[in-house]
């Protein structure tokens, strides 16, 4: 397969929301697909992804839209994949592959393993990219450039299709990962499930205070509080079902931020600046880190623009 | 006083570190003082805000940097502001305003004001901004465009020194709030004490894992991990500084997002969907507020360079 052919003959997107779109520009960048179909079932969201004109086809009954397909990607919340998958199966042709998009790959394997015929490959995949954005209109073509996709292939997966995912994942601008669906939950409960329930924690907390306005944490939020609220305002549903889906990480990965928080709490009551000195020195690192990485800008405050279009 | 004339002849910085710098840089775009001295006594440091320019002159002592000053800025970590001001106070010119930049103000009145002479107008103050860079070649002119500063005058302060104080930060680009000492480091304690403390946190739980290794950290960051890293880079001299001052404040949010943070932690335990559903949902609408007020970009990601200089 040179670096130009397309992939896929048909590629099918289940749902049409801020990854689903974006996997359609992103294949079309790169030549990667004959053809793009995707199954949106709300005539409303039809109607937006019709309008931001990523798919060749948008149907709102299972059977046309995955028929043929060489390549089927849930991209909804997980919480719709086993009635989805029980859906899709029958139609699903021979040596098809069927993956998704999904935050949490353990349950990804209970809920639609089942209901994979014989003769079609089933690879839980998770691209680990996104924004607070959701919908038809927030998919953009570069959303997966230098960030890393996962696939957790269950051990004996066919070795050509599996082949073939992580090259349409590499052409779509991706890095590609393997690694088994516990390991997964475990290490994305850590960098992304918990900073997210204490992003929404922490802005409930602020709008439920009697004692400082909402006006006035509005005002003052470029003091740190801005940056929680924008993970704070990813998709609800989406959110909830990650954390049905990922109790067990997830309660695990709190419980040490708990013990921890419980210390610092500690350190702060008793005055202890050696150990919050100590702490804030070494975090710093992190943060290096993560930027000699290539996984965020070097640039103050995310490279905001300097006038946010304040009031003046 | 018109909009183009200088407000104060001599300025003296104690301090030019990110928020030191960015005064000058914004006092000297607006044509705002006479003159800049800065207090800088490390060589080290010294030798960097030479090279960055935006001081007239650098002293390593305190005399001559604030001999016949109009107006003193501490702009040092909170914890030197108690031996700084013993220091400065009999240097003072009648009539010279002394102020500061310290995000927490009631530990500034405690400590400064005892040693303020007869005819100095002590006003503390509070610019909300920054980034999580620090050092003298951390500063520009266009920080406080847009933010709030927030001065914390005590009652029978001199209404013509106050105005002055509150005419050269809304021509360095901020809007001025008045707000009791007590008031302000409560609701700093929501908007940037805590949030920064749950941000070191989680950071150093992600560091100590033995189940998930730095490197898994570091490569799937972009999933949300990396926006708490940015901030977890702040200067450990100032936050160390800012917990000790504001102890009480600190616990009391601190407090409140604990027991929020059980009744999360007891939704995801108990699969409560609608909990978790209801409170994400909530969270969404604080986000478009502080868009609408300015105080943040509405590009997704912060308007992150969408290729952040990855592998590829």
């Amino acid at each position: 397969m040179s670096e130009t052919t397309p992939i896929f003959g048909k590629l099918t997107l289940i749902g049409a929301g801020l990854i689903g779109s974006s996997i359609a520009h992103a294949a079309r960048r790169a030549n990667l697909v004959g053809e793009i179909a995707a199954y949106v079932p709300r005539p409303e969201t039809r109607a937006r992804a019709e309008k931001a004109g990523f798919a060749d086809s948008l149907y709102a009954e299972i059977e046309p839209a995955v028929r043929d397909a060489d390549c089927v990607v849930l991209a909804t919340p997980i919480g719709t994949y086993a009635s989805l998958a029980a859906l899709i199966a029958p139609h699903l042709k021979q040596g098809a592959i069927l993956t998704d998009v999904g935050s949490v790959k353990g349950v990804v394997v209970k809920d639609v393993g089942p209901h994979v015929p014989a003769g079609v490959h089933f690879i839980p995949g998770h691209p680990v990219a996104g924004t607070e954005q959701s919908g038809p209109e927030a998919g953009f073509a570069e959303l997966f450039d230098g960030r890393w996709c996962i696939l957790t292939p269950a051990p004996g997966t066919d070795a050509q299709a599996l082949d073939k995912l992580k090259t349409f994942w590499r052409r779509c601008g991706g890095d590609v990962e393997i690694m088994d669906a516990e390991h997964h939950d475990l290490v994305l409960a850590i960098t992304s499930h918990v900073p997210h329930l204490i992003a929404y924690n922490i802005v409930g907390t602020a709008a439920d205070l009697e004692t400082v306005t909402r006006s006035e944490v509005i005002k003052y939020s470029a003091s740190g509080f801005r940056d929680f609220t924008r993970i704070a305002a990813s998709d609800p549903t989406m959110w909830r079902d990650i954390f049905l889906a990922n109790r067990e990480a997830v309660l695990e990965m709190l419980g040490r931020f708990n013990e921890d928080l419980a210390a610092l709490q500690r350190a702060v009551r008793w005055g202890d600046g050696d150990a919050l000195f100590n702490l804030f020195t070494r975090t710093r690192a992190i943060r290096r880190s993560i930027i000699e990485a290539g996984q965020d800008v070097a640039a103050p405050n995310f490279g905001r623009s300097r006038t946010t279009g304040g009031r003046r």
